[in-house]
């Protein structure tokens, strides 16, 4: 059909940048591939040399522009389309993933003077040696009182602008003092598309705490350090675009790199999990979409503005523009499960898993299956990476209740994919509760492919389960942000109607499952309430026990 | 020396009888030798077919016989003496193992009439199918405030002799009229062995509810049922031998079977754990024997008698003639760390394990030994078994608190380790503070090998660790008896202090260690009391969803 025309949307990952080539009149999706970035995670030493401490986590910019400059022409290769067809490109970044620039957005690992300085580098999410500035910034604005800290669920992420700006000041003042701009990545590569610097009103809100058109004042950021005062000022404050417009027009210079047309559109940057929304259609008030891999991110959108415990944050036009954006998180999911397979399951089973050809997920789950609920006996707290959910607090640990010596590791593993889904539900009803009411669950991500999870979150959450139905959410949500960027809709809801996809209800609680999981949940919260609000912070002390006995024992820094 | 004389002490196990030849003069082992019972534990089907239902678990008496017959000679061969140097011989079984026999001591499961009736046979220690009829008689003893309650630390085992002749009467009623003795197995050997019914005070007062002289009244029993009412007098009551005490003398028929000389000295019988005390040199107040297997004993000498919460038994000569025996347990130990190697661990593991030769158990232990005190974050409850300590509820279970997915399985391991250190600290504690002081702590029984299981012991414990120092502590115990009943020594002190063998203080706690244990056995006492002293009873409620569930899905009777 010679009157077809097309949009490339851009997933930039923690380790690699998938393209996506999507037909603007249905969404199919006709064309993608993956290039991994050369230096992937930069966690130990710096390309030239530079050996970095524990918990530092980088990346090399030039990685991203590869990705355009490889994966988008084999996308539209793969995808048989005459590149002239397309008629818009957007991109989402993993966030907050943080970079020092110049003033032409040039970044300063780029420049001689500072190419061997960690600080220069790009900070990646996972980046986590700000907790000593994220620490300061949190305490300060609860006895400031700060109006911002509750639209953050009460906590400031080491992960994000703030706490990330303020290491570099104060471990490294010259890269500090040479950083013009400091930019998420995200809107850093549509810097690079279309030439212009536009900060997208998603990181700027859920990453920079840009709340009701101001961010933190001069005099709190004088009270972390005098030298800090200016930051927003000098460095941070730009025009926010919405999502879903356009930041620019593709540059003669970025053409050449992607082989797409110079001067289509280019969109305001977008974060991975926000756009996915989209891609579900996901973009009316109260439909919450979870993305399910390593950790559980929930975005869903709002009309109403309200303070809900333990959320990520709530920004405005955060997921789509004039609506409240909620996001909510769970920090260990797909990690624990992974963790246990690796770690808790013995020798016969690696071995039948191997004969039959399939992983021992597959085999623990084939079993846990089989199984009646409640019939492992056990309940499990899934805080192994802490809990970022409600109880917002990253000391919290796992549990396991219940073990006999009948416990076998099918059992254990069932509960905790069903500790995962009590923490989901803590999650809505903690939505419910404070007036942001989720009217459907729709869930996405790499772990949707374990169809006993699914119906586990069914019957535990007495949800329909509506599953996003595209093994690439992110880079299908960023092709619609493309398409609406290029004005071929007029919005993204538009967009989504036609080129989201959904498989709606696809598990149904059943009623006696539900009846029984009611019964289990109401355990988990007695537990989550002992374990997690101060009854007995046992988990607080084991982990400052364990760090004393390791610097003892010479293993850690203090 | 053709002065040195000898006795033969028999240990009947689960799976099989040891029998050990040891000199008198200093208690030098000088040969031994085990015979399996053909018929190990009977649990699905009798020898003539019949099926059996779950929690049954049955013995052959023959088998006891054919110790006798076989292992005897083969230990008094492999010692070297000449037979007619042997001058006693004693036993020690398994408890409460019990058999319905005729007034001459022939086990009913012998009689053509009886021989395809599972009740006729012996109910080994661990037949767990008279649950209903132990709850039944704890029910009744509360409600009447029975004064010996207490005595068993306020629970009467499913194990024991008056719910398992129970069970007889109310599911074979023609058994139970056949039987004219309900008889221990540790007395029906002697009776073998000398030709005379004694009934020794070891378990006629543990297991027998014998108390200041008196059983449970005819109006107790005929409220648990009208026709048990003279279960006592018709079946029960006998005349009772002390421990050290001569039975009778070796019949002309035993002397056949074991090759000993016929007249010789047969002691009074005894049970395996607290026949171990003497061969420890445990016989003054206050010297604590744990015997740690799968499960761990603790037996101790009182001149004192108090009631101690949760105590298994406190029994006039139940250990020594003459002091107040006291005996304790905990109910999961070396399980708890089988259960735990055998399904928790991974492949890799076991290869390496594999590679170099050594257990799993060794891997796991030499891996958790570099760790420091509180390294792994970890604290666990060791009730997979439940608790028969403190709590005498088999209704709890395990828990791990503190997972992280950076842990190992090493550091499950070790926490399971302390968690039942910290499970015995919590028994002597409760001695203490019941005024009956530990002022000794001796351990015996297989796990004594594990040196880091035995240095976090002294640690957790503060205490100095003493070892029994023979790898046959109820053999060599049982062969003390015999001495004793020969007339070769005034009493047990006295031929323990000759006979015996323990190494004292082998291991003794570290100052710095014993201080970081204090803060994670105080963590311990919390999860303690929290979930098991009705604070939460998650755990009841788990069992109970987990029976309800597997009735449901017809994988259980109910």
């Amino acid at each position: 059909m010679s009157d077809d025309r097309y949009v490339v949307g851009v997933d930039f990952g923690t380790l690699s940048g998938r393209a996506l080539v999507v037909r603007v009149s249905d969404g199919a999706e006709l064309g993608s591939a993956v290039h991994e970035y050369p230096h992937a995670v930069v966690t130990d030493a710096l390309p030239t040399g530079e050996t970095l401490p524990p918990e530092w986590a980088l990346q090399v910019p030039q990685d991203y522009r590869e990705v355009l400059r490889v994966a988008v022409p084999r996308a539209v290769e793969a995808s048989g389309i005459d590149p002239a067809d397309v008629i818009g490109i957007a991109t989402d970044f993993t966030a907050c993933t943080v970079l020092p620039t110049t003033a032409d957005g040039t970044p300063l690992c780029e420049l001689p003077a500072y190419a061997r300085r960690p600080h220069a580098y790009v900070k990646l999410w996972k980046h986590h040696a700000a907790q000593g500035q994220a620490d300061r910034i949190n305490e300060l604005a609860r006895r400031r009182g700060e109006a911002w800290l509750p639209r953050y669920g009460g906590l400031i992420s080491s992960e994000w602008e703030f706490a990330k700006a303020l290491q570099v000041l104060e471990e490294d003042p010259e890269v500090y003092a040479a950083t013009e701009r400091w930019v998420e990545a995200a809107d850093w590569i549509v810097w690079q598309l279309c030439g212009r610097y536009v900060r997208n009103a998603c990181t700027a809100g859920y990453k920079g705490i840009l709340q009701d058109g101001a961010y933190p004042s001069p005099e709190f950021l004088a009270g972390l350090n005098p030298a800090f005062a200016g930051f927003v000022a000098d460095k941070l404050e730009h025009p926010i675009g919405q999502l879903g417009e356009a930041a620019g027009r593709l540059t003669a210079q970025a053409a050449a790199w992607t082989g797409l047309p110079e001067g289509i559109a280019v969109a305001v940057g977008n974060v991975d999990a926000h756009v996915t929304a989209p891609a579900a259609q996901a973009t009316e008030p109260g439909q919450m979409v979870a993305i399910m891999g390593t950790s559980t991110c929930h975005v869903m959108s709002s009309t109403v503005l309200r303070e809900v415990p333990g959320m990520c944050g709530v920004v405005d036009g955060g997921i789509i523009a004039g609506l409240w954006g909620y996001e909510a998180g769970q920090s260990g999911v797909g990690d624990i499960f992974g963790w246990f397979t690796r770690t808790g399951v013995p020798a016969a089973y690696e071995a039948e898993a191997a004969r039959r050809g399939i992983s021992v997920h597959d085999l623990l789950t084939e079993r846990a299956a089989r199984q009646a609920v409640g019939e492992h006996g056990l309940v499990a707290l899934d805080w192994h990476s802490g809990n970022r959910s409600v109880l917002v607090d990253h000391e919290l640990s796992g549990v396991v209740v219940g073990q006999t010596l009948a416990t076998r590791p099918e059992d254990t593993y069932r509960a905790l994919l069903e500790a995962t889904a009590y923490g989901t539900r803590v999650i809505l009803e903690t939505f419910r509760d404070s007036g942001v009411p989720v009217e459907e669950l729709i869930v996405a991500g790499g772990l949707t492919r374990n169809r006993l999870l699914m119906q586990i979150y069914a019957d535990v959450t007495r949800m329909p389960l509506s599953v996003l139905a595209s093994e690439q959410g992110p880079a299908l949500g960023s092709a619609i942000h493309a398409a609406v960027a290029a004005g071929a809709y007029p919005g993204i809801t538009a967009a989504a109607k036609t080129m989201g996809r959904v498989t709606r209800a696809a598990y149904l609680p059943d009623p006696e499952r539900a009846a029984a999981y009611d019964a289990l949940y109401a355990e988990y919260l007695t537990l989550h309430d002992y374990f997690g609000r101060g009854a007995n912070p046992v988990m607080k002390r084991l982990k400052e026990i364990r760090r004393s006995a390791r610097i003892s024992a010479g293993r850690e820094e203090s």
